[in-house]
């Protein structure tokens, strides 16, 4: 039987976990909740007992596996396989995954930020079909990134590639970003973004608009209500939703005109807007590209949403390097 | 005898030429002019004659050497080692440049894009002190640069990754740039851009200066002119180098948030404003720079000048490939 890989996409609520053929392809999903109790000391053990009961269940053994790949909030130290500043798991304290790892699996096991694991999973299997050389911002609360060159996750000196959230792009309104400098692209183009220029701009707008009327009268909006506004033709949502996506263009021309690679893939929660927001992203884009990537690099949409993260987490373990 | 290396850093007005070790230490140096007559098609065939004669000269032959590797002007394929668009040397058809040297020498031959192949030269031997990631900013008439990590060129899908000069960071001014697009970076930090600055600002200024009362008498000054002012204490030109700053600190806070790269290199014409030059783009840069990359990434001035060409298209030869 050839072997499969498991992937596991740790997240504040759940662990999504799967298994998977070298191809990326899904054979078997599952997930555990995450339980961040006593500073997150239950989520590794639990994941571990999770793989071993699902394993006598199917009737495998580690012998059927190349590896175990992982992807999970914080920053991670992929040499030494630890993860530390966690907030959302409760692990502020530097966490030896790896070796938890080691001591329940004779199996080789890779771990990586989400963010660059859901990056690799698009690049491998969704909206990057498989191409060398794909960047990915991922629109949630805040916005997060992955860079793919050759195949393979690009870390930085100090591993903070791909933290495109906080691209300066905002020198007229200077929202405060949670890293503390202004202007980020995180604070005008993620789902919290998107609310900070409703805000900024309701108090300027003159005309009828619900969205604006829900913010004066002190309402909460989201992201999402002011999107399907706009949808809807709300003017003011337009507006908003037209310099939410001028910041998010003029930062992916950055990418084009540095990175040159052939796709960037809009994903995460706020990407649910769909074409709406992407023909107005890749407006801008083209706008502020270099005229010879402007036909090069392209924008476009993540495809495998939710499982990104297993699938990139498989696509860290290096099969070809395992060999049989 | 150990073999030696030939590198080639082909200009406008000349070709530098040099022999050197597999550890870019420059052996022997020279230059033939570049003759732009029909079509610059005497460029090649006179680079290879001089290296023919110099060999001879030298008693050396091609069994003393692992390869030749050219930096140029113009869009380059590595791959297929031709040369396209070099209007400086009348190239703007396609050029067999790989042809034309297999023909004349039975040695490997490499060749890519001259700010590249600086950038290179200075990750190798210069300010990048042969750190595996460093980017390099190239200011002169134009901003060019070239991005290399782990050691090797970042070309990008359609080869132009690295043309750091088209980075958006100007929506105020708009002026033009060559490309089509406004607001480039090479239209405010580049030799060209700092005089574009000056020519705005004396519109609105209204104190002393000596280079605010050339503009307004029509005479021409250069970006030296005003970065001696401005070290000068002529208010104006402060201000004039101080914009100039902030839009270079933040395409280079751009390429720390995205790559991570442990050196960002100043290099070209411009640099040579030295530290008061460097002092001031650090300090916007380190503004625009997340928290977490901010004392990673480093800014430092070229060192190697002009022989950042020939060391660069050196190290373009693979040696540990290539063997004895």
């Amino acid at each position: 039987m050839e072997k499969k890989i498991i992937g596991i996409d740790l997240g504040g609520t759940s662990a999504k976990l799967a298994i998977l053929t070298p191809e990326g392809e899904i054979q078997k999903k599952w997930s555990v909740q995450t339980n961040i109790l006593n500073d997150g000391e239950h989520i590794v053990p639990d994941i571990i007992d999770s793989i071993k009961e699902q394993l006598s269940l199917l009737n495998l053994t580690e012998e059927s596996f190349y590896g175990i790949g992982m992807g999970t909030p914080g920053k991670v130290d992929a040499e030494n396989k630890t993860v530390i500043g966690a907030y959302n798991l409760n692990w502020s304290e530097l966490q030896e995954v790896g070796k938890q790892f080691a001591e329940a699996f004779n199996l080789p096991f890779y771990i990586d930020n989400d963010a660059n694991v859901a990056a690799l999973g698009e690049q491998w299997k969704g909206a990057g079909n498989g191409e060398p050389n794909v960047v990915m911002f991922t629109l949630g609360t805040g916005v997060g990134g992955g860079i793919v060159l050759d195949n393979k996750l690009l870390h930085g000196v100090g591993g903070t590639a791909g933290e495109v959230g906080h691209i300066f792009v905002d020198a007229e309104n200077g929202f405060e970003c949670t890293c503390g400098n202004k202007g980020c692209l995180e604070t005008v183009a993620s789902a919290t973004g998107i609310v900070n220029l409703a805000r900024h701009y309701s108090n300027e707008f003159a005309g009828d608009s619900t969205i604006k009327a829900r913010i004066d009268s002190g309402d909460q909006v989201t992201a999402r209500d002011i999107f399907d506004a706009a949808k809807d033709s709300d003017t003011f949502s337009e507006h908003v939703v037209d310099m939410f996506s001028h910041y998010l263009g003029i930062a992916t021309s950055h990418i084009a005109n540095i990175l040159n690679p052939s796709t960037i893939v809009l994903g995460g929660g706020v990407s649910a807007a769909g074409n709406y927001l992407k023909e107005r992203v890749e407006k801008y884009h083209r706008q502020y590209s270099f005229p010879q990537v402007r036909d090069v690099t392209k924008i476009r949409l993540a495809t495998i949403g939710n499982d990104a993260g297993v699938i990139g987490a498989a696509r860290l373990v290096p099969v070809d390097e395992l060999g049989e």
